[in-house]
């Protein structure tokens, strides 16, 4: 984990690792894991069989354990504890921060996590029960409890002394702020430990400090977090119980990389993959039900659509060009309104619509699936009309598809709104419920206005 | 901008906003905008006409309009100085962040740009050329030179004394950590403010800092960044020229935030919204131009695979209970082979895959997918089966799935690897490449398979 080791290729770095867990060498295991980067570090974990990995995460301390943890992603994290013993576990993962300890435990099976938390120590399983407990995107799931207090009557005198005497500690901690308590562990100020540069040595901590500070509950969301970092500049907020007890910080970057985890986690719901993450170490048959799980689903709509076409048989069979228009129809409008999904998707993140706004949506995207359609209708129907040399061919082929990207967008640009007015998540639901109604409505369309003007098509 | 205000309502802020700029109220606008809080300022500006924008930008000062500017999204900043004059939008630009106004100047037309760098004080000109040409995604284009150092044989006392001579202007900088530079401005070491309080007054700068920190080139990328901020917990990195002279330092969070637009813009581009984001607010024509130079491509893909079936009629004729299945066969094998672009797309942002690894993807999904084809294609060949009571129509369409799922799955998972290995952007191209061969491959095999099999089908 030095960037100033020269670079040494990934596949001996493997190999070299093999060999140690195979020898059961501790020394060697850490010194291949040390040299590796960050990057590589995940790699070299993601590439050991499970056997391997157990036996690794065996043979190492409880400390060792916990310096790689710390360098693999927090998934892998997850799926090497589970395979420990849980007294080897509950070891490893004590070394953690308690909001990291926390973050793992939540990502085990009930019964996993319940195993290690009653090997932990009473205080220890205590704490990690309760920030488990807090709402994934809340700022009691972000915050650490690892800060610095001191109380309001302290002089700087007082407290350069006990920074001087317990140095090591702070450094560790990387403290920037120091928080100012009432003897009632009430938050009065925050003290930036900077101003102690610019302070006199006899006065009090609640002379120097910030008070009456910016502070959130454990139950403040993400988005309200960020939008309280980037309005302020904060690097940390301190987190209050009812009676404005400090209960624990949360950080800027706990804050930011929950969002982006948010965002990654809406692209990947786009695909299906729901749950937790695949990774192609996992094994096959993981992976086969966790995407069979979504396409089971998918299926379904897909068959409620297509029997649309079913009970048209009998004028596809009579005007079977049809039949090269309905995928086209099918892809085309679904392409249209997942176009208007995004933007809604991305305006609901940006706050710039709120779940209500469903008739500026609607003029909006009305407007625009008009003029698409147009364009698209008159262009498909035009090949139509030329390949088979049936202007009416052309109209009812060019305007079903202008008809049905006209509903696709609106339809887009509305479902995610809808959602999220229901408390749902739009990433999940929206791709499946716009493609069907699109289908469904497409469908409809060609082979209804075809049957109505089925004289002029045979 | 100001949390602690009681809510108002947000139609009443517009309202207020805009009566204050018919009025040309300057106060009365800062007042709102100042009422609002982040979200709201920017949904602000969002729902002001181009005309009311231009006003507002035009009666306030540059020091008040660039206030605003740094409280909107980036892509609304662009829009608000493209449509003012260039000497007003130089005012404005002035004021901003070095990095900040690079950016903005790099969202802008080349001609827009240049008549406001043109307009620009020359060394505030010179110095912006030089952040805008540093790569996008890049330390240089990230990195601000707001920094603070001091001269290596300064003493603590000097340095305090400048300090507190200078307060004012490092607490707006939020001075974590200066940077101790040799007569020659060559980066010496770094000092972390908070070291002056465990120093005695006639050390020198050099005494205390840390020597031969870890620096990064303006050419050094993003991920790059995150893992070094990962691996090393700094706050802060400098960046240094070929001879180690101090140019900037790049932030964590600007870093992060780099990586989370480019997890954000990955989601857009695959819904082909390519290029600039699109608002609702912006112009009808525009956003329909833009959405159509995406359909347009997609409908000349969606024709290449329909002319598959155009190819087949005869066939499709004879058992027009196949029309029913030739949407079904297109979107599952879609939506099976996105699931395997989203776990490639996924490797390789976490850099757990290169994008030579082909092999190990091949084998990883031609497995998964004959397993999850077989589960779906024995599905609906069953369906196929018994709603027409012929077991060769079962078999057709149950195998052409079964194949066109494997198939689908297999190029899914390496068409990213594949564009990446060719240097093309794995985001916007995967999904139209897959769908297209996948259509084609199953429309081919259950028209081919019904072929061969005619005489059992009819």
């Amino acid at each position: 984990m030095d960037s100033e080791t020269p670079t040494i290729h990934f596949d001996e770095l493997l190999e070299r690792l093999l060999d140690a867990i195979e020898r059961s060498d501790v020394g060697k295991c850490m010194e291949v894991l040390r040299a590796a980067d960050v990057e590589d570090t995940a790699k070299l974990v993601d590439r050991l069989s499970a056997d391997k990995r157990t036996k690794l995460f065996e043979i190492l301390t409880p400390e060792q354990s916990a310096e790689v943890l710390e360098h693999v992603y927090y998934f892998q994290g997850a799926d090497i504890i589970e395979e420990l013993e849980p007294d080897a576990a509950a070891q490893i993962v004590t070394q953690l921060d308690s909001d990291d300890r926390a973050d793992l435990l939540n990502e085990l099976k009930d019964n996993d996590s319940e195993a290690i938390l009653d090997e932990l120590e009473d205080d220890v399983a205590e704490e990690t029960r309760r920030f488990m407990a807090y709402e994934e995107g809340t700022a009691g799931s972000l915050m650490y409890s690892e800060f610095v207090s001191f109380h309001m009557r302290m002089t700087v005198e007082e407290i350069l002394n006990d920074i001087q005497s317990k140095r090591d500690k702070y450094i560790e901690y990387g403290v920037q702020y120091a928080y100012v308590l009432s003897a009632r562990k009430e938050l009065k100020g925050v003290l930036p430990v900077r101003n102690l540069l610019f302070a006199k040595r006899d006065q009090t901590a609640a002379d120097i400090m910030i008070p009456n500070p910016t502070t959130v509950s454990a139950g403040t969301t993400v988005l309200e977090l960020e939008n309280l970092f980037e309005q302020y500049n904060f690097l940390g907020l301190p987190v209050v119980d009812a009676k404005h007890r400090l209960i624990g910080i949360v950080d800027r970057e706990a804050s930011t990389e929950a969002l982006q985890e948010a965002a990654t986690e809406d692209l990947l719901k786009f695909q299906g993959l729901m749950g937790k993450e695949e990774l192609r170490s996992m094994p096959l048959a993981l992976r086969s039900r966790r995407r069979l799980s979504w396409l089971s689903i998918n299926i379904v709509l897909n068959l409620i659509s297509a029997s649309v076409i079913a009970f048209h048989q009998d004028t596809l069979e009579a005007v079977i060009a049809l039949a090269v228009f309905l995928p086209i129809i099918s892809d085309m409008s679904g392409c249209s309104g997942n176009q208007a999904v995004a933007v809604s998707m991305r305006e609901l993140s940006l706050d710039l619509i709120s779940p209500k706004e469903f008739g500026r949506v609607f003029v909006k995207e009305s407007t625009l699936g008009m003029i698409n359609g147009a364009c698209l209708g008159l262009l498909i129907g035009t090949l139509a009309w030329i390949w088979k040399g049936n202007a009416i061919l052309g109209l009812v082929v060019g305007g079903a598809l202008a008809l049905n990207t006209t509903i696709a967008v609106c339809v887009g640009g509305l479902v995610p709104l809808l959602l999220k007015a229901f408390k749902q998540d739009p990433a999940l639901a929206s791709g499946p419920i716009l493609t069907t109604v699109t289908d469904m409505c497409g469908f409809l369309l060609i082979l209804g206005l075809a049957s109505m003007c089925l004289p002029y098509l045979v």
